[in-house]
């Protein structure tokens, strides 16, 4: 493929800088990438594996002369790296981010950046519990969803050039508006996450079952949970405070919900139970035959399904 | 491997029991496996793909002569299959089950074992979230732990003979009381089920956000649950009726939990949420380490690591 953008700063050496890094290499989709994170650590790590062309100890040296910036730092510091980076800057430059929750990103890096710098705020959809410059690949937003969410005035000349980027890397981009986009993800991410943190807290506080007892035998259930609750603590707790109001509504109809069948399981309606977890069985074959999820029999254990 | 014992009965013929005969026949473990299965159309499929060396129409067919009865059918109909197969159990047979919960099954099946028939109650912590004849594989168990309940009075030798077919077929195996187990997996495995099923129903319900959205935009989080809420809803049903106390005690635990973090994310309280994620990361570090799970980055889509 060809070079969709000549320099482009990843600010921020996570999972989804380096994987960026990594799938705009492999297919030549960019000609200079600079890096900066806030640690030193990180960017040594960064220099030792090879991650960016170029890492810059000062965030300006970064930013200076990039086509795109891309801010891959918690939500919670995307302002303040916002108005960090403002005087650095290129006119036409386009900035965009990367960031689990959209309101609170536009609100806060929005008013930062100066006039005929193109902001595209932006969401790929993907991710594994790991974190930090070591865990990405270039193979992560394949056939995986990017949101891109433009605010008012968005250039689009700008955000199909963007587009043209994620589509490169692999990943099928939809247009969102921002509120409608942190309910989506309060529904389909932020609040699972928080009920699966909570779990596996529950799991270690229990005094009459050991923690090794947890371990041994956390049979499918608890185990996929662990894996939600592995993510980034920074960047969930950044979530959970800047998408407030959708994530609190969603927990409060999900404890609704959860007291309905605590009533059923107490009072032994088989019936009801039966039903709602039929109803909820066809929502998982509606997402295989959509194809976000394979149909493994064996979760990728290596296991092979008799022929 | 050696024939450990001549002659098996599979009762009801879903994922363990089709798991079980492809394992016992792999490896040899057995001279003869019959089953039964109270449907026609499960006995017309399991048939049609071999499934067992003998499909009985008469569970007495199935059970008579045998020296192991497993007993693979719901938790809630454990006690009428005993009370029915009773007057054909050979003496000196061992009568095992898979089921999910053990005091209720004890308590069920138990008092309609003639004396001299060995009952071994057993559960083995393996599974997908498919179910039926057609969804096992040999290799199901491999590497998953068994846990065996004895009852008082269990036989010695009935209960090392069927840790041995366990163990060859991959388990590893280990001994727990009735209560504890029931605790331990209300913990580990029920209430994460019911958690995970109403959180996919909760997303269902919602009139704002589509079901092609909440599908579509699956990501990391709300795919896991709902491979966990499309287990089978038969199995599942009976598990939460039968395992009822530790499954409410486990479950109001969680919602206390919940309280608190829900009320740490209204008032931005981020050193609490930051805290209790950095705990639960650790547990997943240790599930990994104990061998229960793989650290593949990509949740097994087949994307491989940079090298």
């Amino acid at each position: 493929m060809s070079v969709i953008y000549d320099r482009v700063a990843l600010i921020g050496l996570g999972l989804i800088a380096s994987s960026m890094f990594w799938a705009m290499k492999r297919d030549g989709l960019a000609g200079e990438v600079t890096g900066y994170a806030p640690s030193a650590a990180t960017r040594d790590t960064a220099r030792e594996i090879g991650l960016c062309d170029r890492i810059c100890d000062d965030i300006l040296d970064a930013v200076e002369g990039a086509d795109l910036v891309v801010l891959c730092v918690p939500v919670g510091v995307m302002g303040t790296v916002a108005e960090q980076i403002a005087p650095a800057l290129k006119p036409g430059a386009t900035v965009t981010d990367v960031g689990s929750v959209k309101r609170a990103v536009i609100e806060s890096v929005g008013p930062h950046l100066p006039e005929g710098v193109h902001f595209v705020p932006g969401h790929p959809l993907a991710g594994t519990e790991h974190s930090g410059p070591r865990s990405g690949f270039a193979e992560l937003f394949e056939n995986r969803w990017h949101l891109l969410v433009p605010v008012e005035n968005s250039d689009a000349g700008a955000v199909a050039r963007l587009r043209a980027l994620w589509e490169a890397m692999g990943a099928n981009v939809d247009e969102m508006e921002a509120d409608h986009h942190d309910l989506v993800l309060a529904v389909t991410s932020h609040a699972p996450h928080l009920i699966a943190y909570t779990m596996v807290g529950v799991a270690d506080d229990l005094r009459r079952v050991t923690d090794s007892e947890v371990i041994k035998y956390s049979a499918a259930g608890f185990r996929d949970f662990t894996r939600i609750a592995a993510s980034d603590p920074t960047m969930w707790r950044d979530v959970f405070l800047s998408n407030r109001e959708a994530t609190l509504e969603i927990l409060g109809r999900f404890t609704e919900e959860l007291f309905v069948l605590q009533r059923a399981i107490r009072e032994g309606d088989g019936e009801h139970l039966h039903d709602y977890f039929t109803r909820t069985r066809a929502i998982r074959r509606s997402i295989i035959e959509a194809g976000q999820d394979t149909d493994a029999p064996d979760f990728g254990r290596g296991g092979g399904k008799k022929a």
